[in-house]
Parts: structure tokens; C-alpha cells; sequence
């Protein structure tokens, strides 16, 4: 894996992508599949993310203040829907789900590293979190893997369905 | 135009679209570009977005508290970075790039017609505009065009840069 450029960030997370949220607690880390994120602000690079209360992962974020966002390709799918269906609460899911937990380098939290790119974040907002579940996070490190030149992400279209990242135009836009 | 079920709202925004959002201000409408923002509660849809406080909708949208979330297609391409490369404070965007306004239902402001879906928003929260530019939606009503069966929807990737919406999977989730 590559350091990316944090002016960078925008354009991994922009086109909406799941991605596979890892946080850890006491020496157990976790992974969930989440995919209502935005961008919010460029540099640095703020995202906002909702969170469910309902999910093992909230309780650990709120306390912890700091998790990973890795974006998985298509090749992961059935592994991010396996995350999606199970509750870390039960077992630990890079073990079951075979899942390669890497050392990250501002945050205790784990990367996966079978994902083509991870964003290092910490809790900055949590002002929202109570009515909202609305994290706001701050990237502090990104690095992705220079291989994958056309990343397939994967996109939640709702009841099972996920589109493909398909092909890539080019527009003259005068903006970012 | 028909009517959309609103708990499907999120799976039309939840794969990460860019969309057109129209504002209205004493008979003058607007559109702008926008691929901020994400889902935030199933039902009612509410909905997060970034629209900055050096674009014209900024004022307008705190002022009517209303605006539509237009979806278009890669069909659309060209136009939405034409209407993301200028202001409406210069021009009449619908009539400049030939686009067709329809009334709206519940909102004064109107949709994209050539657009294969509309949301009609009203703001809900604006907490968090003066921090981040950030404006809590509440979808009040959905429309799309049902002969569009899998939109090409257009996605950001930054430095104008789209990726085009691909194939559709399906994978055993047990989630929304």
C-alpha cells in the first residue's frame, strides 16, 4: 500500500462506494458494512457517516473516537455482504471471513488489508450522534493500492442489489 | 413521472449519484451540481448534503428551505457539468442548457423533467450550516420514470473524472 494524497480523499469516497468500517476495543477489533457517507469538507478531509445505534460498532466508535474506512472492490463482495449480515458481537469477523487485519499508522485501529484503499479517521463532531447517529470524522492518513488503477467498487442500490463501478468518462469540469 | 414508494428513496441515492438540485427565489429558478451527500433515515427519507456558501443555491435554499434533488443519467453528462462550471447568478440555467422544468408537488420549486428521478426536499436542520455547509433534508415526495430500468447514473471521481454506473449484482443481504 501507497500513501495517498489527503487533497485526495474526495475522489475515493465521492462516488459512493461501500465501504467496510473497522474499529477496535480492548485488543478486538471489528468490521462493519456501512455505505451513507459524504464527503464534507476537502482539506482536511471531512466525511460524515451514519452509524446505527443498533450496530456493535456505534458503542466502540463513540468511546474509541477512531476507525478505519476500507473501500473493497468488487472481488470482496460476498464478504462484504457476510459482514453486513453478522454482528461482530458474536464473533470476530476477520477471522471467520478470512480478512488479513494490517497495522495502521495514526490510529489503534486495524486496516484491512485486502481493500484497495483505507482512510485513517478520527471522530472530530459527534454533536449529531445522538439524534442522527452522525459521525463526523476527519481523515488523517489514506493510502490505497497504486495497482488498482480502475478500483470496481461496489454501490448499494438496496434489497441485496449493488452496482458495479462501470467505466469512466472524462468531462472539462472547472471545479474540483 | 410516477411515483415513487418513499422507503425506496435511499436506494436511489444510496449508490453515491450525482444529482442536479433545483432551488426556486420569486420566479427565478436555479440548478446546481452536487455529489455531497447521503442518506441519514429510512423513513421519513432524510438526507444530508453540502451545498457551499459560495454558491448561489446557498442563499436561496436557507432562504425557501426547499429544493429538488434531481438524478440524472451519463445522457445527461454534459449538462451536468455545464450547470456544476457556472452560476445562476450570471443566467437562467433551464433555459441556457435547454432543460424542462415541471412543477413539483409539494414545493414551489421545480424538477428536471429530463431527469429520471426527483426528489422534493424541504430542510429540516440546519444546524450544522454554519460549520459545514450542511443541510438536513426531508424527502417529501418521489417521483422517476418507470421505462428507465437501470440508470446510468453519473459519479464523481474528482478533476473531472465520471464513472458511469455498470452492471447490477445480486447478493443474499439480510439488511435493508
Amino acid at each position: 500500500m501507497t500513501l495517498q494524497l489527503i487533497t485526495k480523499v474526495y475522489g475515493l469516497l465521492e462516488p459512493g462506494p461501500v465501504v467496510l468500517v473497522t474499529t477496535a476495543h480492548e485488543g478486538r477489533a471489528n468490521i462493519m458494512t456501512m455505505s451513507w457517507h459524504t464527503m464534507m469538507e476537502f482539506e482536511p478531509p471531512i466525511v460524515g457517516c451514519v452509524i446505527s445505534n443498533r450496530d456493535y460498532t456505534f458503542g466502540i466508535l463513540k468511546q474509541t473516537k477512531e476507525c478505519v474506512s476500507n473501500i473493497p472492490t468488487a472481488e470482496l463482495a460476498a464478504t462484504v455482504v457476510d459482514c453486513g449480515n453478522t454482528s461482530g458481537r458474536d464473533f470476530d469477523k476477520f477471522e471467520v471471513f478470512q480478512l488479513t487485519p494490517a497495522a495502521a499508522s495514526l490510529v489503534k485501529t486495524p486496516l484491512i488489508d485486502e481493500c484497495y484503499a483505507n482512510l485513517e479517521c478520527k471522530v472530530v463532531d459527534a454533536r449529531m450522534v445522538a439524534k442522527y447517529n452522525f459521525f463526523i470524522l476527519e481523515v488523517q492518513k489514506a493510502w490505497f493500492a497504486p495497482s488498482t488503477k480502475r478500483p470496481r467498487t461496489i454501490h448499494h442500490q438496496g434489497k441485496g442489489m449493488f452496482m458495479v463501478a462501470g467505466r469512466t468518462i472524462k468531462l472539462p469540469t472547472k471545479v474540483k
